[in-house]
């Protein structure tokens, strides 16, 4: 069977993958740079950065299943091409959103920044998390994990997903058609949501508006889903108190962007959730097992959807 | 019944019990300003900060009982009198104490505050906590709280106390014998000791060397029990990479202290577990109830181990 990693990551992956797959196993590399040599083109299975592998799909003449290295898989639902399995990567990413969730909700209600500056006694209490209503709109794998270890710290969990169906550790599920009474009310607001047509400036004007005074607006998904204008006009209005921002419609953002210097605004360069290259090959492991046994492996991408 | 309350918040403490309590209860108030009146020095019960209450200690010709306003109780176990029930403030700070530590745990293992003052992309990504051992010594309400609800983000939690016994969530508990195998390779020390002469320096340089290289020490308990020129050396030589404080031995910190300028040094002005009134009375209530019955309230401090 021949397998190719095509990452810019490849050679730290295939490292990690050696030894753990079978004899008959073929493996290829590209990471991006230069052309692919012809066995990555005739892989039956690949594990690949969307990106990259978007590139070549065209030429990929065997391919039969791609297990994708991003949460994100925009890249590869883009292409005309479905004619195989694409598989993403859930239950990875879900711990590292959870800290980071709670790191930048206690960095404000906790006076992080605050305290870290501060040059004399400064004893004003804070309140804390426990009066405080979180949302978190598109509430799958990822969201559902940060609701579960994070939610014990609010008052309470709500989220929103395509059909609002329930979520464990998620009090209130609502559905995309009801995403205004999803946001009224909320103190933090967290966007996870994939890159559709469908939530393309989800958090608009009309929605941020719902949301309870002060609130912070936490962007770890995807930039599509924030009208940033509408966010920045919402924070400089005293309206908002913080807005973190891990995703931007152009990445990296330039360093001559005001963003970096607008108060209020603070960008964490997409390392919400960074991708832990052990738990992919263990993912991708297990995927392996259950294909060549001839069943599907978890994760499947519905290509209409888009996530 | 006669009933003082005795706190600079005597007042506001009043307003929040007035009607909460039997008609035959006679409340009196002082808040530390000029001398109280007879009524005061005649309770019965009383609710008390316990500096207010040492101040006037001789004088309360008829306590019986009194609920500490603080979770350290050192200036009552100071006096010599002890022919009354004192008791304790038990599961209200623990919640904001998990807080704290994660908070400050987040802001150097997510770079809060590295992300906040960033002007460019710094897409470099952060090991998390999932690698990091937990380890609180002083595990009792508070610390147990702690564990429960922040462990599950580390890859352990131990705790520490005076005899070693368990604690739910946590999975080592150590004596205080056992000290330096307690904190032989935590990655994160939280001190939450009470102020008693067994605990002065427990953190003193003997047992930082054992912390994992790089370790967080935080000191959210009492001031005595951190030896703080041994835990500014080893930061100053990089062993720690920081330090927060949230009590020191004189409180507030002038503000021309140096400690308010030195890197990794974070002072929080003793915020970590601020008094909640609401959370106190309702607490006071509850053991009122208990000791019109003729119930022991909950919450009684040993005045021999002083807490």
């Amino acid at each position: 069977m021949k397998l190719a990693i095509v990452s810019p990551n490849a050679k730290r992956l295939g490292t990690l993958l050696r030894g753990r797959v079978g004899e008959d196993v073929l493996l290829a590399y590209w990471d991006g740079v230069g052309e692919p040599e012809a066995q990555v083109l005739e892989a039956e299975v690949v594990l690949g950065a969307p990106d990259l592998a978007a590139a070549v799909m065209d030429q990929l003449s065997a391919l039969r299943w791609l297990q994708s290295t991003w949460a994100g898989v925009t890249p590869l639902v883009g292409q005309p091409r479905r004619d195989y399995l694409l598989t993403g990567v859930k239950g990875i990413f879900g711990r590292s959103m959870a800290e980071y969730v709670l790191a930048w909700v206690l960095a404000e209600k906790r006076s992080v920044l605050r305290h870290s500056s501060a040059t004399s006694w400064d004893g004003r209490p804070d309140k804390g998390l426990a009066g405080l209503h979180l949302g978190i709109a598109g509430i799958g794998s990822i969201g559902g994990e940060v609701a579960q270890r994070c939610g014990g710290f609010f008052a309470s969990v709500r989220g929103l997903n395509g059909d609002g169906r329930t979520v464990p550790g998620v009090e209130h599920c609502f559905g995309a058609a009801r995403r205004l009474d999803f946001a009224r009310g909320l103190d933090v607001l967290v966007l996870l949501l994939p890159d559709t047509e469908a939530t393309n400036q989800f958090a608009d004007k009309a929605l941020l508006e719902q949301l309870a005074p002060g609130a912070i607006v936490i962007n770890a998904g995807r930039a599509n889903a924030l009208d940033l204008d509408a966010a920045l006009e919402a924070l400089s209005g005293g309206r908002l108190s913080s807005l973190v921002l891990d995703v931007l419609a152009e990445e990296p953002l330039p360093a001559e962007d005001p963003l970096w210097r607008t108060t209020g605004v603070h960008i964490t360069s997409h390392t919400a959730a960074p991708t832990n290259d052990e738990a992919i090959v263990a993912l991708f492991l297990n995927g392996l097992t259950r294909y060549r046994r001839g069943e599907e492996p978890a994760g499947r991408i519905d290509f209409d959807r888009g996530y």
